[in-house]
């Protein structure tokens, strides 16, 4: 099978598995949009779609654009290609629809099909086809986040699929050990020729004093402890700017923890749910993550430390592919003896290192280089993927970034200690 | 035919007209809310059954609810029945659907009839029913601005129906007449057994020193007249609340006023449209009508002046009912010269008079008094209906009332003089 | 004694009593501005004198300004006399410092003194001083209520001038008794040739229905009925936009007043002082009004009722020339038979009516103009003075003006009822 | 001399050089806040005061503050002894007034005397004297700047002191030169006994690429070029956020920069003066530093990189010493050739490395701990002093941190470049 026919295979591949992303959710649903941070699932569908219309289609001098209007309604933040809707605005587009996006979606990708046919796609052409389709992965796992955050705000607590057998919490607790690593001079980034995004190159070398992880995720049990602790009222615990989010914000829990009576429940993709308490503890900031690495005598990891742990484990886990769509509680298992478990999928790991430009970076030229570098300011990484990214998305290398404030995505956090 | 024969009649005629004014709109149209005045087109349809519901239905122990959620949901703001979903989150709801809605309303209706079948409606039940009729009647309207200021935040213009032929423009414009009027002591307010709202009531004396009305209302020719000559950019012609609001927000035509190159669009209900010069000016807040009448040499009428000037002419205009959906040109005609024209219909009419009770007033008992008493402050009387206003609607003694800055309906100004 | 000797003597008492009630104050007490709609002390002396100077001296073509900065610093609003500096920055200006500001007093009275000497005022130059005089007097009181209110956010709870036996409660409670007047046509308005506000014209004539007044104000006595009876948590009560100011800002008490262990105490111009129950309860809303007298199953009264119930009435009370600075128990006394008490002095009396335009009101040409006329929106009538409002400032015409929101005037509240 | 005659010594040569920056300043100068960010020159001078009462004074039970108020109004952040007034509103305590302040300082410093007196003082104690002078240090700096910026808010742009002739610019422009170094792994942070921040330690090992570094600060004349070639409205110079930051405010050239005509003059300490082309460009963010770098093919250094560049060379600059309160334009020189100029003084230079702990860091116990571990979040590192930094405050390893958007301090940059 020729690399071309593997790339339009995988074209589909990923193209089709947004769509169905999109196909629990009513009209209604995929209009909505609660946060200026999120966006509408027809939005995420849409705006896809341009990517390719943009970059690859547009290119060429003969192509008729399928609404001059997307243009700018579906732009996300690319100056370079012309203006676009104000992104906290993008709930108010009721037109086009549904429906219509869906069209759009068929019709971008009968265009691509048809440049697949004619043969001969350069070079840059595929470049953009595997950019477009990796951009696309980072898009579904938003589009996941982004409705979870609308869904959250409806008090009858809708669900976004129905709960599986697949989710009920593990019985017994994996205890927590401790794995030490050497450090030294390591090669940190990405290798190869494979795909990687601009931020995980060059690969560099840089020192790392020796180090230990913990052997899993902090557990939503680990959570309860530290707030019965006074963990969210005790000012010692928190960065500054932590503690002025904490006041000013009335910050309590987790994201999406509500009290029934007595009992905490935990809004999910599958509804309201018992909080299980051996499932990790995700939706939450930097600054929670922080503090409690400082309540529990430890702190965070940095970004090259979880590279280096991570890099030599096969890249198994929680991903959007097993459908769980929550965190897993760690496996009471051997192989914890021998790796830190979870470091893939599960959720997000945040790190105490600001995303910043590894020496010698350079963005692409163009458009596409308004891409990763610049963000590099006021974010801090996150490691490993979660519940809701794409497997083949994922590499020992990857970064991810948000602000230290952010909690709708799937975070959580492991702890480190210096040695 | 009986009474309750009648009512029942009109109960379906109101409620069939709410129904049928949705029915242009997709479900995601329904869904928008643009602002925290303005509601969703659903949460419209929903929310003036929940009024049937709770005041009339839900009155009766044997009534099962048809959703318990709704009696929070669409609430507006009736703090003695429950709490309230935060008005401007209304938008976030995406559940329940549109069809699940209109499912609502026809259960609401059954229920209804059912009610009209027994028979036997007590006095109390039928004065809810009217109420509650009227109520919906200024939801239609609501309705209709409020979708209007939700279509106009997409750039590309959509229109809620096609443009007909009857919102051609007149060719020619009806020259601005004086009508004279004695004022001395009159009698304003509701009189009579026919249905009022509370602040129509108590009538009662007041004297009017005599005053002139103009022959009709200000034009889109007229108010180009007024930013030529820095209407918006001359303190002194301005409140000074009023130019604080034009120069934070910088307002410098009226809402719906676009610029296509060196012409100027309004966008309609019918999509972006010429201006039309002999048209009412309409979209503006008290500010601006107050601060044209003082560039024009005259003053903004009192509520009781066009009580006094409309309550001897035919309640004959542009209302709802013509289905223009924009206020039109007056007309040349005799008739201008015996008495002020478009009292009526195509545009609601700034007074200088704030919205106040009128001496001996009291709201009713229970929850149905939180409805006109409780916003006695800081607003504007306007008067006459608009062209989205129901005919059966309207009548001499009615008030409508916004605030200052308020500028989505659609509002007008008709000047006065002292004499 | 001539005319303009009389005038050149009361302009130096207006002057002088402004410059003494800056005396208590320190540089850098005068200095503070405690939120934007409050000035510093040493504005207000200066910008009293930038009246004069800018209307009166600057008007002669040989005039050298004091200093050229002024005219920009020490312009409250005068659009028509140039640009303004922001108001809500009026506490950063450290220079000039307050003995340059009194070396600026100093100089514009000398030239005043010399206009008097040269005689021949012309008839306007003299309205301007009479305008100046009685522009200066509404900023004796203002300088009063803004450093009370600046004084009132340090927690050591500064005294302006330490308490006097004048201030000592009354020790019995003054009944409450109601007034009856007959209404009908009245004439409202000032008449004659004296000095009063453009608003206070045209005399005109209004008809009342019959009406009650009490004979006294409001107390603090009264008032904590009405918080121990739910009032600050009984929606009913509210008006729609003072509910959401109430819950907005966490209102549960006047301003001043804070808690003591289980006592209230209450800071005054004097410092932190005990509650005196007999003493007129002050610095409250509208809103607070209104919601008061809904409680109270009484009313507001309307600006003329209290026109009309004052003007009989020897101009008596407690007034900044009484120097208590604070209201004053109602007497005991056998006069509360025959006439309401305390209409003039203490506190100024919310009434129901909004501000706005007596019939055939014209504001003056010009930059004076721009006095009273651009508020006329959006703001509630007081009446009666306060113990912080000059004596010879008050009339039974005058007309105050607030939003419903101010809180930090001398404000407070009679009952009203209709008959 | 014994040590402890030399602290005693230092102890008043510190804190009479604050009492000296003071005096410039009238009471009302002195009482300033133009921002929440900034302080008034009177809480300087009495925080710094309260440094010492709180952490060494008050240690002794038999110690009587000087004002019980004083520990709420002059505690700063320090959440573990007490509440401290809302920093925002620091400027609106007028009581203390100066003279109260300046006797607070002098009594503060006879306890101190006494306590040398009485000899015996503890290492803990010395400890803390050490740290209150280092602490009290870096308020001169803040006097200086918030006092700068609080003056900067007065239209006649007052001057803290008047110009003298070493502020006059070179005429002469240093050229840029590239200097090289070879990276490598690094020792990098404080090391030896003598005092420093917990924050520049622990010392430790770090792996640096090799880079080179700019000669001389970047200058005014530099920065008219970048704003002449769009600089300000080419978003693709800008990190995201530092492009919404630049809408959203519409910068357009430094803080402090302002037009005259044709000309720029720029609010310096000394009044406005004209911009003199060869002296550093000042009072710029972060994202305007990085904006610049990548305008420029550069780069900003990384902190390490500053560390070991000026780690050999002589700790001589343009500092608060000098009195010039101006960075000063590079001399032209032959000693550029052989290191960078301007290293240390002048203006702190922004580094692209976020503020984060060095491995093994950790806080001291208690509330000194409460001091530089709890900002490390969301910002840059800062290298080198300034012009207002005292001389014996600086060393090599020395970390200052401000948010990206912080202009108010005297911040420049220099370039770096990778090899």
């Amino acid at each position: 099978m020729s690399a071309d026919v593997q790339l339009q295979q995988r074209y589909h591949r990923v193209r089709d598995a947004t769509t169905r992303l999109s196909e629990p959710l009513s009209p209604e649903d995929q209009q909505l949009q609660s946060m200026a941070n999120a966006s509408p699932t027809k939005w995420h569908l849409a705006h896809t779609s341009w990517f390719f219309e943009t970059f690859l289609l547009a290119q060429t001098p003969s192509y008729h654009p399928f609404d001059e209007a997307f243009s700018q309604l579906f732009n996300s933040y690319y100056n370079t290609v012309g203006a676009a809707y104000a992104r906290p605005r993008r709930g108010l587009l009721s037109r086009p629809g549904a429906a219509r996006v869906l069209r759009y979606r068929e019709t971008i990708d009968a265009h691509i099909d048809a440049l697949f046919r004619r043969g001969a796609l350069t070079p840059q052409q595929r470049d953009i086809i595997i950019l477009g389709l990796n951009h696309e992965q980072q898009h579904q796992e938003l589009l996941l986040t982004d409705i979870k955050h609308a869904l959250a705000q409806n008090p009858t607590f809708p669900a976004y699929l129905p709960a599986t057998a697949s989710t009920t919490s593990a019985a017994v607790e994996a205890p927590l050990r401790w794995h030490s690593f050497d450090g030294g001079m390591v090669d940190i980034g990405h290798h190869g020729d494979s795909f990687c995004f601009d931020n995980e190159r060059p690969r560099h070398r840089t020192y790392l004093p020796p180090f230990t992880l913990a052997s899993r995720l902090v557990t939503c049990a680990d959570w309860q402890a530290f707030i019965r602790d006074g963990g969210y009222t005790r000012h010692a615990l928190w960065l500054s700017d932590g503690w002025d989010w904490v006041q000013r914000h009335g910050i309590t829990a987790p994201l999406y923890w509500t009290n029934r009576g007595s009992d905490t429940a935990i809004f999910t993709l599958h509804g309201l749910q018992p909080l299980h308490p051996h499932q990790p503890v995700v939706h939450i900031s930097y600054f929670e993550a922080d503090a409690y690495a400082r309540w529990a005598n430890a702190r965070l990891p940095r970004e090259a430390e979880l590279e280096v742990a991570a890099r030599g484990l096969p890249l198994d886990g929680n991903f959007v592919d097993a459908a769980v769509l929550h965190p897993a509680a760690a496996p009471v298992s051997a192989a914890a003896h021998h790796a830190p478990q979870q470091l893939y999928g599960d959720c997000w790991e945040w790190t105490q290192s600001s995303y910043s430009a590894y020496p010698g970076y350079r963005p692409p030229a163009g458009a596409l280089g308004e891409y990763n570098g610049k963000f590099m300011c006021n974010q801090h990484v996150l490691r490993g993927g979660s519940c809701v990214t794409p497997r083949s998305h994922m590499r020992p290398s990857y970064r991810n970034f948000f602000h230290a404030t952010a909690r709708w995505q799937f975070s959580g956090v492991r702890l480190a200690r210096d040695v």
